[in-house]
């Protein structure tokens, strides 16, 4: 399955985002004055196959799993946390609910790779295994289960494909700013100084202990960095493998799909590298403070929309997101073309 | 009025502002994880007084006039546009109108200077003349008109604050962009190759042309550079000048007041220059892409949320901005704390 999806994806529409394009230039403005708007109304009518759109279901993907790598103390958080939090998402009290309330969109929470029991009926159990292997002592999973763990996204997108949903990417795992670390130095050679961070709160010395170790990860797994799948499978995560499904997902349901901060970026750019075409459906949401994220969205060619320094993951970024994208369907759909406002009025002056 | 409201503009509660971030502090994330989210609502509450806030009301005031400069050519636009486009947005069919009711928040339309008549029950007529002299030749302004320009725009505050209105400033006014170069340049000493952009769609020769004007408008003027009152009547515009009355009014009022981009920026610092407090009741909205916008925030110590590449005006920032800072809002009201998730179930881990 997972191999067909990848064939599978087609590119947008590019007939109806030239009409849509043209549309945008006929309303009453300076062309382009609306600059990431019309360019996000454009990319949706690509995704849609229609030039006016209206979005009614949201939802973010919220993928929880433990990594092995916590063993070797790369957070400052204890593994328990990743468990703990995610039975909180089922109680609507943590970032993720609050925000994704109050951008009327919902929230999907899938267990698929917790280390321990999370049997409730909001929680999606797709687990894989209890959480990944130490990926300092050798491979985090198998080839198999990481391509199980990407076709669990799928699966999801494919469920969420039928009701018209459009999408974000949320997770939670202790230890996956590691993992993504990990991903980012594996796929594009840069150096630790680069693409790891202080994740959710390390001292310096940690710090310092962190980047060596993820440095150790890459040299002892014997990575084929030209296969993402590989990369992954080795140096990746249960929670960022059901991410790259997603992104897969989308793309071959034709979903606009928002990428959060830091961990969903380095997924997208697995995503991205298993198929290049993906990236068209993806939307990123805001700057991560995390420093390795400016180089993955120079990798993906995306540019984030907002600047609001979050580390938080879980998805936070996407209700914010789904906003923006609203707003630039409404540009579409509701402003008038000069003409119309001369039909409305008396006045007809092209400010083109 | 005007000096009183300036010498009677008060700062943030600090003490408040110190009690909401401690419960952000107390929410279950990493504490500082929301970053911007958790300075906007720590923001708001020193404006308000209060640890929780919901924002029902937001309006934005778009300021309409014309500037005499007009006559030497910088703009790509025919004046006509200001007054064709000020009656578009009594219809509803403009960019400010459409992203404000995606936003659910209101637009108050005020000609101050517009060259033309605008009889109409949605347009507030506060208007000081048919559009500023132009400031090639001498003074846009008498200072006995940029004091009752900024008083419209506090008076029009006055009238909103008892109806609990969050703000956004927005403006129409073909040759504004000129005026707000002229104005960062004067109060900042900056070149013309910092301070203007290519408004709305100039031809490099244009372009050109526009930025010697500009600097010849500041050397004719005999400006006062130290006098923020003598800057803006000089070289400023009867729409900025409002804007300046809102600021000034916002503060006075104790509410916030969102930034639009660089018009609204620039009159933005004019009130800083008036009375520094009024910064603190500033929220800035995108990154504007007229060049000067990054200057004009970094004299104002502000970083705006969104980077959009919008250059349309009218205030369409706003309304996006209103959601950021509700969701703020949100987060401190709706996350739960240690202890209260410690409440809900059965787990209590501290992951701060």
């Amino acid at each position: 399955m997972y191999s067909k999806i990848i064939a599978e994806i087609k590119g947008l529409d590019k007939e109806v985002m030239e009409l849509t394009s043209k549309r945008l230039d006929s309303l009453i403005k300076p062309i382009g004055s609306l600059g990431r708007l019309e360019e996000l109304a454009i990319q949706i009518s690509g995704i849609t196959g229609k030039v006016k759109n209206k979005i009614n279901k949201k939802c973010t993907v919220v993928m929880s799993a433990d990594n092995g790598i916590c063993e070797s103390g790369v957070s400052a958080c204890p593994q328990a946390i990743t468990l703990m939090q995610t039975l909180n998402f089922t109680k609507g009290i943590a970032g993720i609910n609050v925000l994704s309330k109050h951008g009327n969109s919902d929230v999907r929470i899938v267990d698929i790779g917790i280390n321990g029991e999370t049997m409730h009926p909001q929680i999606i159990n797709r687990k894989i295994r209890k959480g990944t292997s130490n990926m300092l002592k050798g491979s985090a999973m198998t080839t198999e289960e990481a391509v199980r763990a990407i076709e669990v996204g799928i699966e999801i997108v494919n469920a969420l494909a039928k009701e018209g949903y459009e999408l974000g990417t949320g997770e939670m795992g202790i230890g996956n700013t590691s993992t993504s670390s990990a991903i980012l130095m594996a796929l594009t050679g840069c150096s630790a100084e680069t693409a790891v961070g202080k994740g959710a709160g390390l001292t310096d010395e940690d710090y310092e202990n962190k980047k060596r170790i993820i440095k150790t990860c890459i040299e002892i797994n014997n990575i084929n960095t030209e296969d993402a799948l590989d990369v992954l499978s080795k140096v990746g995560g249960f929670d960022i493998a059901g991410l790259v499904g997603c992104y897969l997902g989308a793309a071959y349901n034709r979903l606009p799909i928002v990428i959060d901060g830091f961990i969903s970026a380095a997924a997208a750019l697995v995503a991205y590298k298993l198929n290049p075409t993906t990236r068209e459906y993806m939307i990123p949401s805001h700057e991560s403070a995390e420093p390795g994220y400016r180089l993955l969205m120079k990798e993906l060619g995306l540019e984030p929309i907002f600047k609001l320094n979050m580390r938080l993951g879980e998805g936070t970024g996407c209700p914010l997101a789904f906003n923006v994208i609203d707003a630039a369907l409404a540009v579409v759909n509701n402003m008038a073309t000069f003409e119309e406002a001369a039909l409305e009025g008396d006045f007809l002056v092209d400010i083109r």
